[in-house]
């Protein structure tokens, strides 16, 4: 007699298996196997609303193996989150709200979009980590209104990544006791068994790391995760990994336990076969009332949201400023003086136009003037705050004992900066931002990816932007780094010539709610430029005419960053030989490209075809804006060690040459 | 009194800190702390012949830690390598031996380009396992002609990064006996005590990955680090790693053990102070005679070689075939008959075109085909052999138990993967080839970088290279990845249409001595085309005529991998409607920028300037090509979940849009 609870969990089996089965393709595996545990965690723990997917203080739930998309389907369908039937029978078909993967959608309960193994776990680390900051800020004795636990379900393969460390150290050091997760020890990956690559000792490795471990847990009785589950929100000092044995494909009397579950459909005979052995009777989509009841989760949502609601209300009468302002941050607008105080620096740094500076020190310069005004900014490094400058005035460390400050130093993480930094914009309350070397992007190139592709407002700080980093060598010099960052689908990327550029680079990423952004910035030491007004109104749309010339142009120089003012100089040079020459300062070609066509036109005129670019990058991305009668000043190669003044000479950035391409283009 | 080990310890570091205070520029607090430990193992236990750095069986030495550079070129001049003191004074100057990273140079005893942490640890672990692989294929009893340790230091910053968990944990599951690290345990990073940031119990972490590990020992005293390395070297099953308390900067008495000696020189006066604080009183790039003897092994060096010359004389009376195969694989030549092998494939495939074949079942195939004539030919998969067809016919997997494999399951660890092929390569005797998804190259990227960096044959095999994937949706469907890995300097992008050109491309990667190729298969079925012979030579130039017109074409498509099918069924449709079209097929843009002018003009001629590229991925380095008069038929977004068929639809690749495109373009 197969018990009720188990009936529930084989909604999800049944559910699963029929969805997969109807695509011919998809991940039955996992949500077989770790249906139990679902179930009692959603049943008897998650603090959640269906009838309110953004209640602020919702628990967060994480799929971290993102394959078992359909487990987390079956639970939002289940506990009644407006995903249909229809749309579970749509399942990995073109436009339906039920991917292959979970893409988020906070409307539906998706809380992150995962399938890059070992990210969601990092994520979540990120959502444990602003409950904990939001809290430390806003809750008040007897007003606790951020309090809400992170679920994390993972799997081998999450554990195997490295991001998986690099979050994990985190977290454990900084005492994340409302992040909770399940491990999915199931013994198999794609490959097959895995202790043929894979033989950790895991719950050693996470007391290694200062996590409270529940090991040998049956992932099947759900009495032990039960159990499980109340030692773990017991220990708040500490986050818990529960290490639960579960067999893949649970139910499934042929294939079960074998990585022939994880990826395919079980065939329309193996379903069969698995509904006989778990005692499912009913059709396929087709879920009893009995059952359908057991999991109905909105009159216990409403209720427990009410609660909240009452909370939050007492809340609101005695600290009214802090509820204001915990609204405004989980709504995700800015100040309403933002605008004002953005348009006041950056005119104040306009005015004061002189000298050089470096643009890592320009932006430190920014934060110092937003910082204040927008408290939300939530700074870190990866272990180079002195080096990225990302630290400001009102910077505050978060450490494990106190997370009421607002700069986290992620030590040498930085693929783990970016998960957590999406992790962190995915629950609300904080914008973060980030710095590294921009070499070391690469070690973060999927996270920000992510941020991309969940349009996250999450800002990456990427100094020492070419070989103009000097001695570091090759390995710390980018080339095909801004190109490689622009090319990334809703990402958009600054490289700012001067402080100026670099305040309204910082207020367009600040103002973008809609994605993230990468400031590339120099080492060394910039001159400022000087600007009419109109100038400085035209920065915004990513690039303009920083200089022209009399009558049209002969050529026009396109430029962004270190080599502004190279292209100015050359510019001057040219004037001097009697060439009517103009420079476009090109800060943002993402912005630039999404620009009218006419203004477009207006600072790159199809008539004048004699173009130069010139960036110290690789130069397939300028190719499109000089075409076949230009010229682009590029690298061609890998850096080199050596003082960044002698390697730009070496590699051709100097005004001599310049002047020569140019002419060269003119003959 | 200071003792001779200390002294010859103090070598090291005044030559750092003098080097560091003559370029301004370094890191003096790394090999300052660690130099004691480098002079109990370089002078005691390292098995190398400054003679001779190429010595097959020489032991392999990594600074992880790359940045404490100065340790090792202060090492290698002082044990007798050509690095000479000129080369030390020249630290970090453009040209020069001594770059600020070290830069992998064999002939000088350089093992591998390190700096971007993690990644030294990760080759090490690359070494060790070709050490472990070939000592199982080529030794025979009494005669060990493959045995040696690979070393390695490394620091707090490569056991934060991820990569160190995923090659560690391997590692462990692997039992690399011959595998032994330093962790230089100095409490000290960038942003300053490591405590707010890192508070791993590392060793109890390592013995998580079943290493052994000797734990708190005293990284300034001589006879302690001594007994750590006899018990690390007496285990035999497992790699060890022996954690050594040091302090960073010692010996500087004003600096030591702070953050101040890690990336800048100490000062002129700090320099001084250290000079009388450790009792060194040579002046700066001036060794003492009596030190510089208890530094020189080039008499030992040749002594040790001597003797594994003996052993590997006796070795080929024995085992001649052996003994010549050895030779050769270390070299890095192919087999004699590999031309052959692959030019008779290369026709078979020919003559059999017909019918389609996803490309990464062609690779597989290839693989089949060229593997048994190339047993160096090592591969792998981060957990997708079966998606990625990287296994072959004459596959064998390698365990811990035992080594004689050729092909190793890696786990879903990308980019461990790429760092551990770039040791196998380095070591030599093995061309590792590895599979993931495309799309996943964004967790491997720096690693693939370091490949290009250091012109090592290293082959990545990334399947499922487009939407063409379908269902599993955007978070594993490329987009940016191939333009993103063709702008990488040096590396070497093939996306063949068919079995013709992925035999072609495997062929051109093999024997591509100075540099990694990445293969973009397809996961979907692809149409064999006819070539004549003459097409069939053009395949390895990268870009060749597939389909042309009569007299001078009015347009020209351009396509690679899956879009050539729909590039050449475009044509044949706009031929039947009268226009003259030419399909060109450009598998690698790398190679095709690489022929001569009159080859491309040939290809695309200059006058005709109505050209549309076709390919599944972001336009960008299509530009270069097509020039303003031109369009290219691309992505401008992420993909999305969906029958592969319906996403090529709804992206716009098909016939009738790139018809309607070439239409529009000779408007």
């Amino acid at each position: 007699m197969t018990s009720h609870r188990r009936q529930l969990a084989n909604a999800i089996r049944a559910l699963a298996m029929d969805a997969v089965q109807k695509a011919n393709s998809g991940h039955p595996g996992m949500p077989m196997g770790m249906a139990d545990i679902a179930e009692v965690l959603w049943n008897d723990h998650l603090k959640h609303n269906p009838g309110n997917p953004l209640w602020a203080d919702r628990d967060r739930f994480v799929v971290s193996n993102g394959h078992g998309s359909m487990l987390l389907y079956a639970l939002l369908h289940l506990t009644g989150y407006p995903l249909t039937m229809d749309d579970i029978k749509s399942f990995r078909q073109l436009g339906s709200h039920t991917a292959g993967h979970p893409e988020h959608d906070t409307h539906l309960g998706i809380e992150t979009t995962t399938g890059p193994l070992g990210q969601g776990l990092a994520n979540a680390v990120g959502m444990a980590l602003a409950e904990k900051m939001l809290a430390a800020k806003f809750n008040r004795p007897g007003h606790e209104i951020v309090d809400h636990h992170t679920w994390v379900f993972l799997g081998d393969g999450c554990l195997m990544e490295g991001v998986s460390h690099e979050a994990c150290s985190l977290a454990g050091t900084l005492k994340l006791g409302k992040l909770i997760a399940f491990y999915d020890d199931n013994g198999i990956s794609i490959d097959g068994e895995v202790h043929g690559w894979f033989t950790d000792d895991t719950p050693k490795r996470f007391e290694a790391y200062g996590w409270h471990v529940v090991p040998n847990v049956d992932g099947h009785d759900p009495q032990a995760i039960e159990t499980a589950i109340r030692a773990a929100k017991s220990v708040k000092d500490r986050p818990s990994m529960i290490c639960c044995k579960t067999i893949i494909g649970f139910g499934s009397p042929n294939k079960q336990g074998t990585e022939a579950t994880h990826g395919a459909a079980l065939g329309a005979d193996e379903v069969a076969a698995t509904r006989k052995h778990i005692g499912w009777t009913s059709d396929a989509f087709v879920i009893p009332e009995d059952i359908r009841a057991g999991w109905d989760a909105r009159n216990r949502g409403t209720k427990a949201e009410g609660t909240w609601n009452d909370k939050f209300k007492a809340y609101s009468g005695q600290f009214p400023d802090l509820a204001a302002e915990f609204t405004r941050r989980m709504k995700g607008d800015l100040p309403a003086n933002w605008s004002d105080v953005a348009r006041n620096y950056i005119a104040q740094v306009a005015q004061q136009a002189s000298g050089s500076l470096a643009t890592r020190q320009s932006s430190q310069q920014t934060l110092n003037a937003y910082g204040p005004a927008v408290p939300e900014l939530f700074g870190g490094s990866a272990d180079l705050t002195g080096s990225n400058n990302t630290n400001r005035k009102d910077s505050k460390a978060i450490t494990g004992a106190d997370a009421s400050g607002n700069y986290l130093h992620y030590g040498v993480r930085e693929f783990g900066m970016a998960a957590i930094m999406n992790g962190v914009a995915l629950h609300g309350g904080e914008i973060p931002y980030g710095g590294t070397f921009l070499v070391f992007s690469d070690y973060a190139r999927n996270g920000m990816r992510m941020s991309a592709l969940m349009k996250q407002r999450v800002i990456y700080v990427m100094t020492h932007d070419s070989i103009g980093l000097g001695e570091d060598g090759p390995t710390h010099q980018p080339v095909e780094h801004v190109p490689s960052l622009r090319i990334i689908p809703n990402m958009t990327v600054w490289r700012p010539c001067d402080t100026l550029e670099t305040a309204v680079a910082w207020a367009d990423a600040i103002e973008r709610r809609n994605g993230p952004t990468t400031l590339a910035l120099t080492r060394q030491a910039l001159p400022a430029q000087a600007r009419t007004p109109a100038q400085i109104e035209a920065v915004r749309r990513g690039g303009y005419i920083l200089k022209d010339c009399e009558g049209t142009p002969e050529a026009i120089l396109i430029a962004t960053g270190s080599e502004v003012g190279l292209a100015m100089d050359a510019a001057q040079a040219l004037q001097q030989k009697g060439r009517r020459v103009r420079v476009v300062s090109m800060p943002s070609t993402n912005v630039f490209d999404a620009q009218d066509a006419a203004y477009r036109e207006q600072v790159l005129p199809r008539a004048v075809d004699k173009r130069v670019a010139i960036e110290a990058a690789a130069p397939e991305t300028w190719w499109r804006y000089v075409g076949p009668s230009g010229a682009i000043v590029a690298m061609h190669s890998f850096g080199a060690s050596g003082v960044g003044k002698d390697l730009f000479k070496h590699f051709g950035f100097t005004t001599d040459n310049i002047v020569a391409t140019v002419e060269q283009v003119l003959k």
